[in-house]
């Protein structure tokens, strides 16, 4: 423990610049004009996991972004851990809202200010420093391998194909990945079941141009106010999703789960102040954790139609637009969804107006077991730094790729998220704390060293 | 007629000349960066109605953008006519689906190209030059005073105050005004009457930042989701506006009336192969012409929330906007419309979001007598030039100002608008056929001498 300490503080500071040279690059993956920074942000990557001691690091060809690979192969009787995570992050607009400069990694009040401070730079950056660590200071007990992707916003397009093409490289016994967040600072937890994604892009068209709101208005269907008739139905009055067969493959929780799970700290009157909400919404019959972790949900993403600027415009617009995402649960199939979805939406379409969706992206759900060794390893890592043993816990996030893994290269992953809610991942102003930060490259080691008992035995 | 074809016939060159430098000057009314050409255009204005030969012109200054105000009085014994228009253009985007830049105007097929080819520089240029050409012909039979104001595209929202502070320079028997449509260029028509106009701008607010739509998607109100349900529930299933008390003051139509108004020439298949629609909309029990003609109506003139770019983000936001307008009858009044929208759209937010509903802008709906004789006037000089009777049609389209006249002046309006359908007045490749801007040149003097004769009676 004072080795790992000790060797942290000697090296904060030098830790925190060379995670700053990597925020520092604006790697967007969505944007095409990003596109020279996705090559720099994964040279970078390569360079550090070099210095840090590996025995080789490469920058792979996809057909989309790279993928930094690297490993340590230490002796080939040991067990040995695979290090995912991702160089890409999510635009920042809006841009207004950012107090300091999305790429400009800011320190205050204890926290780094920037997009990718946590969501994945700051996150995936720990282990390449945990790396080095137990490097210098002789203490590594396993081979590592690193696999730093460059596509896990826009749903890691060329991950599978990658990890069919190299199964043999990415051999390993478990996969480690801080992608998600734990409950709060002082109550440590470990994601234990990530929902899937199928996400959505619809285009509702009215007349083939833009028209005159007051000569035309009241004639001609307008696609704003259709797609958003569309949008509204939806949801029914009990929030349930009203797509047909959405919910087929969806497997209910017995209600011994569902009060285990409810054992997990949650003050809603918190969660509503923070947010400043009056009201919590939701699928009627489930309580606020459940609908993020249990249950699959539609969101729109994002929404755009005729005139969006400052004062009127009396347009009735050719065409309305929306971003549509769903989160699913484990055994619904996102493209199976994906199609229903389609299926759907084109059915509901009057006959006014033509409709076109395109799936954007997607993934399936994940759970992960709580008796296997890494999970074990994981639980007395955390309690060792943290003092408490920690939660395991259901996120609604998704990381489409933690199921393709097991799917393609037989390999469980144990999700050691170090994130806050508060993090305001995907959002201006995007933070990691220092604590949580160093906490991690503290806690990682030590997981290392359990894993590697556990798997001697 | 001969003179005032040959005088058209020797200048036409020039007439499109001076036109073009009057579009040339980006004069959007609704957006602060064009502030100088607001005034650049007013000036251009003064200088050609001075050098058509006005006693005086000037530049008149309001708590927004100023009044081209200039007058040329023969002999007060005679009537005068007053000229109305604007000299303010709508915003120009989608900008990229311009096929020439919308400040340089274009000539292709008959037509000039440009933002404001119709609306309204195109159409009140007509007047600035069948003013000179009367001059410089001697055959001018009134006294002129033209106001052309710099805000209609945003509501004219300080020409009531200048009406008020100068209704002695104002007075004038008949104001004439070329803002409108007719139905084709060989059936010459005449607005009898405009609807009103209620343009509100609506925020609903859901958490107070962008979420991650993983983590909290499905557990917290999505304010695009919410806003959507609210836009839908605006419209009943015979799109009858749900708003209580919307119909209150709408005056019901006698069937005689309707009958009427069915003689109306109007291809049904036609509009919609124009519009590329499958099928029209609107409100239950009346005919398309109907709906833009006599009822009111309910549209999204934009609507915006989220992530609007390229791929995916998996954002649920904090807030979504629309612009919504609607278009009213005679006897609406717009004021009273505008608390009833806002005061239903806060009733029916729900709880779980916050909602704010700002009034944009509005006017009252107009109608304008048929026996009047500056109507018999005008259906003169369109038998002359068109060789037929023009056809009374009332206008989808909103003039708010028209009705202020009435109020403030006393004085009505007679609306000979040459523009077409198929000019896209507010959309991208607005156009105005130079036939149109010819043929009203040669129907303006036409339309003076009869109601000089008119009103010697």
């Amino acid at each position: 423990m004072n080795i790992i300490k000790g060797y942290i503080e000697e090296n904060k500071d030098r830790f925190l610049e060379e995670l700053f040279g990597l925020i520092r690059i604006p790697s967007v993956s969505s944007l095409n004009e990003h596109k020279p920074d996705m090559l720099k942000a994964a040279e970078y990557w390569k360079e550090i996991i070099l210095k840090a001691g590996a025995d080789k690091a490469e920058v792979m060809p996809t057909d989309g972004n790279p993928v930094v690979y690297g490993e340590k192969i230490i002796d080939s009787s040991l067990p040995t851990v695979m290090v995912y995570g991702h160089y890409d992050v999510m635009p920042v607009d809006p841009i207004e809202l950012w107090e300091t400069p999305p790429f400009e990694p800011n320190i205050r009040d204890g926290k780094i200010y920037s997009r990718g401070a946590d969501d994945d730079k700051g996150q995936s950056f720990m282990h390449a420093k945990a790396f080095e660590l137990m490097i210098k200071t002789n203490t590594l007990p396993c081979n590592v391998k690193f696999m730093i992707e460059g596509e896990e916003e826009i749903g890691s397009v060329c991950l599978a194909d990658f990890c069919i093409k190299h199964k043999e490289l990415l051999k390993a016994d478990i996969i480690l990945v801080s992608d998600t967040g734990m409950i709060a600072q002082d109550i440590p937890s470990i994601t234990t079941g990530l929902r899937g994604l199928s996400y959505m892009e619809v285009e509702v068209e009215g007349p083939n141009r833009d028209l005159h709101s007051g000569i035309f208005g009241g004639a001609v269907a307008n696609p704003a106010n259709i797609l958003a008739k569309m949008i509204a139905s939806l949801h029914d009055e009990n929030n349930h999703i009203t797509i047909p067969g959405f919910y087929n493959d969806v497997i209910v929780i017995n209600e011994h789960e569902r009060a285990e799970m409810a054992k997990a700290p949650f003050n809603l009157e918190e969660y509503k102040n923070v947010l400043d909400l009056k009201e919590v919404w939701g699928e009627k019959g489930y309580t606020t954790n459940e609908r993020t972790g249990i249950r699959p949900t539609l969101d729109v993403n994002g929404m755009w139609s005729g005139y969006t600027g400052e004062g009127a415009k009396t347009v009735l617009p050719s065409k309305a637009y929306a971003k549509i995402s769903m989160r699913l649960v484990p055994n619904q199939d996102n493209e199976k969804i994906s199609e229903l979805f389609k299926k759907h939406f084109e059915t509901i379409a009057p006959d006014n107006v033509k409709v076109k969706v395109t799936a954007l992206h997607g993934g399936q759900a994940y759970v992960s077991p709580l008796d296997m060794p890494a999970y074990k390893a994981a639980e007395m890592a955390y309690s060792d730094t943290f003092g408490k043993r920690p939660v395991p816990t259901r996120s609604g996030g998704s990381i489409p790729v933690i199921a393709d893994f097991e799917k393609i290269l037989g390999v469980k992953s144990i999700l050691m998220g170090f994130g806050l809610e508060s993090d305001a991942i995907h959002s201006p102003n995007e933070s990691f704390p220092l604590f949580n930060f160093f906490k991690g490259i503290e806690t990682i080691p030590l997981f290392y060293k359990y894993y590697a008992a556990l798997m001697r035995k």
